[in-house]
């Protein structure tokens, strides 16, 4: 008898036909002789509407009473649910995030487990009950109400099933997997049977949205398997899971592609100490996060400083960039919003080489320009023009993962 | 400084436009100098669109998921009355029944409060902020959320009145005050300064909805005054109170009428013991309450029982009647659904007479024949063709109220 927890974010659950069917698959889990425990996210765009009208009042509604306010979400969810399973001629019990102990700290609206008391759940379980948890939310030591952030259902899940010890946990979304690519733009692509935890944190963050990093972090320091898979069909999905011996012969696992970024490029900035750290420090002061960074030593000691961030932070970076340009005596700002990255992932590069020379080739031979480079242990990220991404992940895919050789 | 709880039911909360209202009302009673407790419902109407749902699933949704459901309505008006009155820039925080310590019996869908924890209330009270409490819900010792039955959140005010020593309970409503009768029907019905609980109770069971007995039952046991208010505007409204010599002087408080009886009658029934307690202990077995009963003995040994009941359960009734009928060898049942109920309430008929034959008196002069007569302490009721009720009632007001002689 395994024991599996069932996550269902809010599209599954999107109306009482789709509740219905998400009790099925929970029975259908039972029946094969499983213990089910099944976290589930607020139906379809409740959560948005409870927020417009807290902004139909206030422009800066209070955080401990939006968590008040969103936490009902989930909890006319998971009610559904059981009245779903009930209805069915199953044991079913559903419980809030506070009722079945998982304690956060008090940061309202992005708060971190500190840990679950996991004894009402087991009770349930023992006397043959599945249970159902709303997912994203907590309380503090005090009772507050708190909730967990963008992908909070999913870090509830994973906190869940290695509180539990659980077997699996599935991941339910509207795909049925973790593809070598996007299918959209190649219509070859595969999907993986398993991936690294480090592999899938590469990935998410390169733009690939299934899962978010937090949940995938929380998983590899647990050691919780992932199941990422549809709510639609049976199909087994794709197992996000510690890396093992046979993942190294698979050089490249996943190209990834990020069209969100935009570059600017301080010129001529004078080559002395604490440069970089000044840019970089006023930046974060900001709070926009910097993506890729590039620093060249060039010609009469001056430097050239290029870096990307997100479309949404290019406005306020440029004008912070030329601000900083006037007081470093820099020559000039250059900036570029036509771009897009794309990037090779795969825990095989630690031991093969050559994987990066391959992408370049790929690239050169359909004619596309490199404008940066940045590379880790397991990725390797190219800035290109954003009219070249289409042809570029398509050219990549094909060159390193449908016609890899072994090994390369 | 005085301890002041508002309730404010459905429709003085169903947007956020009625939420910002009534968070101006706290405050001004803050600015009083007042300490606020406010008890609020579920927007307009959501819990009857959370019922929609759970039906959706099932015909038969059990009742501990239907709490869980329920309950989120009262935590979505709360947190967005917290962040009202917070953008108004003053010191609020909302919690729920589970949260402020509201615990019950476990018999969901009308549990009954057991006691109640106000620490939490009370530290926030002290530190300055007003404190939002969600009606109608609360939670079993085992931490399950529980609700409390129709007109649950006026039980919850009044339960928190009691254990705060509040100085008195506001119950805000569409109406501004309680009525000598109902205006729609007497434009000279005129709005009462006080009531006592007794008067309210017999007044609020012949069918004047403003409050549900079981919180002014809860009040008279708990000695909490409760004033019933418009929350559209300022009137001071009508005390619910302990009985007090002044309240005598006025024979008759209230005309109050049910248009939702109908009456059966068992006729020719065999005189012996036993025969009423077999007819109403096989009408109470199926859960239907009668209200009134009269039984004559009549010629040869033979009773003529008549009754009313709701006239939701009148054919249901009237099946039962038939099957007794045959059972106790009685000659026939007669039914009838077009009656009315009319009455009049008044702690003053305790000690002056008069106010009977008084009555019967309108009735005789304005050519309406009574058919069935009832009394208690405080209260005549008198059982009318349904289209007389309104003549009816304008001369009961008018001879007994309007133009009553102090002391008749």
């Amino acid at each position: 008898m395994a024991l599996v927890v069932q996550k269902f974010g809010g599209s599954s659950v999107a109306d009482t036909d789709k509740i219905k069917n998400v009790a099925r698959k929970a029975l259908r889990e039972k029946e094969r002789g499983n213990q089910v425990v099944m976290v589930v996210s607020a139906m379809g765009k409740t959560t948005d509407g409870l927020i417009n009208l807290a902004h139909q009042i206030s422009d800066d509604p209070p955080a401990r009473e939006m968590d008040m306010l969103m936490s009902t979400g989930e909890q006319v969810t998971i009610a559904l649910l059981a009245i779903a399973l009930q209805s069915m001629g199953h044991k079913a019990i559903s419980f809030t995030g506070p009722q079945v102990g998982i304690i956060t700290d008090a940061v309202h609206r992005k708060a971190h487990i500190k840990r679950i008391n996991v004894k009402k759940i087991k009770e349930s379980l023992d006397i043959g009950s599945i249970v159902i948890v709303a997912g994203f939310q907590g309380c503090t030591e005090d009772n507050d109400i708190t909730t967990l952030g963008r992908g909070g259902s999913d870090t509830t899940a994973v906190a869940l099933a290695a509180a539990l010890k659980a077997d699996v946990c599935d991941i339910y979304t509207d795909v049925d997997g973790i593809y070598t690519t996007d299918p959209h733009i190649c219509s070859n692509a595969r999907k993986l049977e398993k991936i690294s935890y480090d592999e899938m944190l590469e990935l998410a963050s390169l733009g690939a949205k299934v899962l978010i990093n937090r949940s995938v972090e929380l998983a590899k320091n647990w050691n919780v398997e992932i199941q990422v898979r549809s709510s639609f069909n049976d199909n087994p999905g794709t197992l996000v899971k510690k890396e093992d011996k046979s993942m190294e012969d698979v050089v490249v696992s996943g190209v990834a592609y990020n069209r969100n970024e935009a570059k600017i490029s301080i010129v001529g900035v004078p080559d002395r100490p604490g440069i970089a750290a000044e840019v970089f420090g006023r930046i974060s002061d900001s709070h926009i996060v910097v993506d890729m960074i590039i620093q060249n030593v060039g010609y009469n000691s001056r430097n050239d400083i290029s870096f990307t961030v997100s479309k949404e932070d290019f406005a306020a970076t440029l004008k912070i960039a030329e601000t900083l340009c006037k007081e470093l005596g820099a020559e000039k700002v250059i900036s570029d919003e036509k771009i897009a990255k794309v990037s090779v992932v795969g825990v095989g590069m630690k031991t093969h080489c050559g994987v990066a020379a391959k992408m370049f080739r790929a690239l050169a031979e359909n004619g596309i320009n490199i404008e940066m480079i940045s590379t880790s242990e397991i990725k390797i990220s190219c800035v290109i023009r954003e009219s070249d991404l289409d042809k570029a992940v398509q050219a990549i895919h094909n060159g390193l993962i449908i016609n890899a050789e072994p090994g390369i």
